[in-house]
């Protein structure tokens, strides 16, 4: 049985607590009097920034427990490792944030922001960021080393989950090398990006998701390690394309969002590659030189979005979700499940392409 | 038997081979053409970055092993752990020169500062450190767990190291929040600075060497934890101690290099309070106005120095040291170690307070 919503405030309150738990002083122990309101801030910043997810990862975990036959006597267990997730996807954006150098996440301050507007302190601020970066980070593995301990195959539980953190960070070096790439080898661009999103979005989005919960139910790890790349491998992708599409045409679900944010920071994304690709060499120069330079201005903004369109990138990123999507549903059919689990899991993994799956 | 050279020298070529193998993309997988060379860049920096350590904690890692009776069949699997301590220190040395925007380190160009050199953009070569960073952090618990895999007491090896990774993340946090208690309180200040040592210090340098090396020698945790509390708390602190004070008045062992760097950089430490607690009221305004500036003169250092001595500062850091030393010491002596084991053991962790336990 999937339970969506039964799942989400099951969720919600557990990583609270276990953040809470896991990145401030061990129960028992003190700190220096003259130290205590800063730590206490930085936790309490940990826990706040742990809030507000779409918690998709952490429901596909359950839902693949369930359809892949998980004890449900040992459920507990694996909320907690679908937690874990979460938590280190915070982690990681908190780190993010500070190399992008973001003031906003999730529509409030970023963690570091925040923190340097407790103290004042740009310096001290951004350092207690990172060290709460840190701290999430190791909470996230202590978080899923005890719940691998209370499930089958614990061993490789934890080796997976460190595997999916160490994928994630290669990914965002691989991230910072794409925004060197030259724009004048448009097809290198587009393999290099959809090639990063395996690492750095697919990795912990949807294939490690998966592999924890087959592990946890049971299956061997070879074969969850199979099924998991198989199934997660195109939807990780799908999902990344996705999300840059809807920053540059807007979402049906999400209309009214300001869109063109990518462009306006000037990412390289493969929708930026296949248009330069597909675009004639009067549009090729304009691209290239809007995105060599240092800022874009809003009607830069307009055009780009112009020309995604008019050179046919953005239906080829649709057609690119579209087969991405299908390997998907074929995946899962392969996985040998009941009808009633596939369809549940199918259901699942369509909320990762809504646009897409939805119609 | 310990064996410190020739640990040394099975420590220093395991720890690049460790770095290598687990920071950068897994065997068998690849990456875009496009990102290869900024990868490699990374990880040949973390296996640099990992170079020319004292290797105190693994070399007393080890020594404890053999005093605590550590099976010589499985103590490959302790030098790893003993490893993975060490390029834990680097991953927390690497976002600890992020943090204090450190130049040097070691020596050599701290990690961020190689990297943005070799990328020519510092955004980006910041960027890079902090993730580096984050990959040894990861690394460090990879190697760790597949240590602990071939030891007994593993699910307790694997917490140790994660609480000692969390502890020195709390210590960071503490330690910039000492950055800014007052200076109008010494004895506050004092205690805070001394309580801070036991978690950024203490916790990683000789508190967990000695608490995972009786694990995986098959001690009873709740014993392990005790032992390692006693012998290395004070340990931990001594060195510390130690370290601050080689900073303002040289070492026997290292005449002749610089000193004055934590004055001129304004860091509040344990002598500065003390200095400041005993001095007269002209003297301890001059102290205060000093550290309360934005930067220090030279002249300011050399006069700092002569006030930390002639306050009685210096020699109450002494003492602290003799006190912390003589109780590591008698911890030691309640361990139960045959008569060979204690003066191997007692002598190893002598070399964290050279200047002290050699008179």
């Amino acid at each position: 049985m999937c339970r969506i919503d039964v799942d989400r405030s099951l969720i919600e309150p557990r990583i609270a607590a276990l953040v809470a738990r896991r990145s401030g002083v061990p129960a028992g122990e003190g700190v220096p009097d003259a130290c205590r309101a800063m730590m206490d801030e930085v936790v309490a910043q940990g826990v706040s920034s742990s809030e507000g997810g779409k918690r998709l990862r952490a429901l596909l975990a359950l839902c693949a427990y369930d359809a892949f036959g998980g004890d449900p006597a040992r459920r507990d267990a694996m909320v907690d490792m679908a937690c874990a997730i979460e938590v280190f996807q915070t982690a990681a954006l908190v780190h993010d944030d500070i190399i992008d150098e973001s003031d906003l996440r999730r529509g409030r301050p970023s963690a570091h922001r925040a923190l340097e507007d407790w103290t004042g302190d740009r310096a001290i601020g951004r350092g207690l960021g990172l060290m709460l970066g840190d701290l999430l980070a190791t909470a996230c593995v202590a978080i899923a080393n005890d719940a691998a301990g209370r499930l089958p195959n614990s061993p490789a539980l934890v080796d997976a989950f460190l595997t999916m953190q160490r994928e994630v960070e290669i990914g965002q070096v691989l991230d910072l090398a794409v925004e060197r790439a030259s724009l004048l080898d448009p097809q290198a661009l587009a393999e290099a990006s959809l090639g990063v999103f395996r690492w750095k979005t697919a990795s912990y989005t949807t294939i490690a998701p998966l592999q924890l919960a087959m592990l946890a139910s049971g299956v061997d790890p070879e074969r969850a390690r199979g099924v998991a790349m198989s199934i997660g491998g195109p939807l990780g992708l799908a999902f990344q394309l996705e999300d840059d599409l809807i920053d540059v045409i807007g979402s049906s679900r999400t209309s009214g969002k300001p869109v063109g944010g990518d462009i306006r920071e000037g990412k390289r994304t493969v929708l930026l590659a296949d248009a330069i690709g597909m675009a004639d060499p009067d549009e090729r120069g304009e691209l290239v030189a809007m995105f060599e330079a240092g800022a874009r201005s809003e009607e830069d903004v307009r055009r780009a979005i112009g020309l995604f369109r008019s050179t046919g990138a953005v239906d080829r990123s649709k057609s690119r979700i579209e087969a991405l999507w299908a390997s998907t549903r074929a995946a899962i059919g392969d996985a040998g499940l009941d009808a009633g689990a596939e369809g549940r899991l199918t259901a699942m993994c369509a909320r990762f392409v809504p646009d897409v799956a939805g119609r």
